[in-house]
């Protein structure tokens, strides 16, 4: 089915009838196609919502090209990114070209659905100037740091999960729920992730968010134990390129502090959290996409 | 009415209940409100009318945050740009926060004028694509300048007539041809304006068009008159810093060419098939905005 929904997001570039967005929509790396699965498993594959799937990966792919030139990124999932090879003008236009794209095939489906998918996309958007602004300086405030990845990254899952089951006339509310902690999670997962693995599964430098401003969930926790005198070393390493001993300093502090641990548990606890939602619907890929999110290695 | 449409366009943005997007959306200038105004004619003011001319200038607002991160703007009508004042992240995501809700409150006005604006903000963002791919070299064609200021201009104030039309039940595909020509002509006046006007009145550098590889009506219509070494020495100009004598030189071929005068006339024939368009509707507001804009000082 996700077949499908590849083909359509082709055909939704090649109706616009302009060679450069298309020549340029196929250098856009695919990723994990996440948001379409869940559609598809909430919905099943009706037309509509092989629609709805494709409209919202088109969405996500326009937003990650917009992020990626807010983060500077040489890179997306490995491979250099649209911003890097072709420039930031091009990047924020092909955004831009999916986004209304999506908007405009977004206004042949029901009326909730087209206002749900596109208020979360302020959301995201409003997400993603909260991250600019909390790494402008040293954030230790763990509510901002919620609020900015329920914005940036779990809107626009939620959304998605709330409006298939509204296509498959489920209870889109429970769904929806579903959908935001499976966001939550996904981001801590990431979150830590950026910690724990090396350079080479990551595709980018570890440690890289801390580099970039970014106190995530570890970060959080870790710091509210330091002492006053280790809060003032961590903080003087802010937005610093590290060297290996200050990166290794970083991970000792961690795992003293068990930040990591917490930050899984804590992951954990919204997975949990998500599969109690959806219980009574017995639905099993539903679980797995949860269970193999948060049974995995860190 | 206008006054109508500007409190709405603060509600939206109220509405998302961020502190951030409202203060910095105080800060983008308001402009002429060309658009809102067209549609406030053609539909009078209904409360969808007023509703779509407040989508329609959010929309047009955010096309002009991107818009000033593309030419890398300084000022914007006069004033410090978005992305001069606050760096073009957040340029980019208030650009896609205004896109997003005008987007989002679409969903509740009908769906082929929901239909209508999205399209036409696709075509925007390929017009903007275009118009820096044409700018990448020297372009010296006449068609590929058409098509790129019909996308990037013209194409939003086409469906905001044809959009306006369909709310008030009258002739949409009139009113969009009388709207596609008022954009095409406001465009082409555009251009024209940065060669003849004083660095003062425009608020940005005179000939600044031809300095960023753009090679607008005048500028084709001259270059197809000159001679080879002439045409030679034009294309050594391209994206240069000009002298005070290399302007001057570049206005005497204007003048020898008569390319300012025939741009004029061209943009005329525009704005009197507009006027064609909309004879029978008698509608003397409708053609006071095409005769304001065609008979000026150039």
């Amino acid at each position: 089915m996700l077949e499908k929904v590849e083909e359509l997001m082709v055909k939704h570039i090649e109706s616009l009838k302009d060679s450069k967005s298309l020549e340029l929509f196929g250098k856009v790396p695919s990723g994990k196609r996440l948001r379409a699965k869940l559609i598809l498993k909430i919905a099943s594959s009706s037309d509509e919502a092989i629609k709805l799937a494709s409209i919202v990966e088109l969405i996500h792919a326009a937003s990650l090209l917009h992020d990626d030139v807010i983060d500077d990124a040489l890179t997306r999932r490995g491979v250099a990114s649209i911003n890097s090879t072709f420039g930031n003008k091009t990047a924020i236009m092909l955004g831009d070209i999916l986004y209304s794209k999506g908007f405009s095939e977004l206004t042949s489906l029901p009326q909730d659905v087209a206002y749900s998918i596109s208020s979360a996309v302020t959301q995201l958007s409003i997400g993603e100037l909260l991250d600019v602004e909390l790494s402008s300086t040293f954030n230790e405030d763990l509510d901002a740091y919620f609020d900015m990845i329920y914005k940036k990254t779990a809107s626009l899952i939620e959304a998605s999960a709330f409006s298939a089951a509204l296509l498959a006339k489920k209870d889109a509310k429970r769904y929806g729920i579903y959908g935001k902690n499976l966001g939550l999670a996904f981001q801590i997962i990431d979150d830590i992730l950026d910690i724990t693995q090396s350079q080479e599964v990551l595709g980018k430098p570890a440690l890289n968010d801390f580099k970039e401003g970014k106190t995530t969930l570890p970060y959080l926790y870790m710091y509210n134990d330091l002492n006053d005198k280790e809060k003032e070393q961590l903080r003087s390493y802010f937005k610093k390129e590290l060297s290996e001993e200050e990166s290794m300093w970083i991970k000792k502090k961690m795992a003293q502090t068990n930040a990591i641990n917490r930050s899984i548990e804590y992951a954990k606890k919204l997975g949990f959290e998500a599969l109690e939602m959806i219980k009574e619907e017995n639905s099993p890929e539903l679980e797995k996409i949860i269970k193999e999110m948060i049974v995995r290695e860190f």
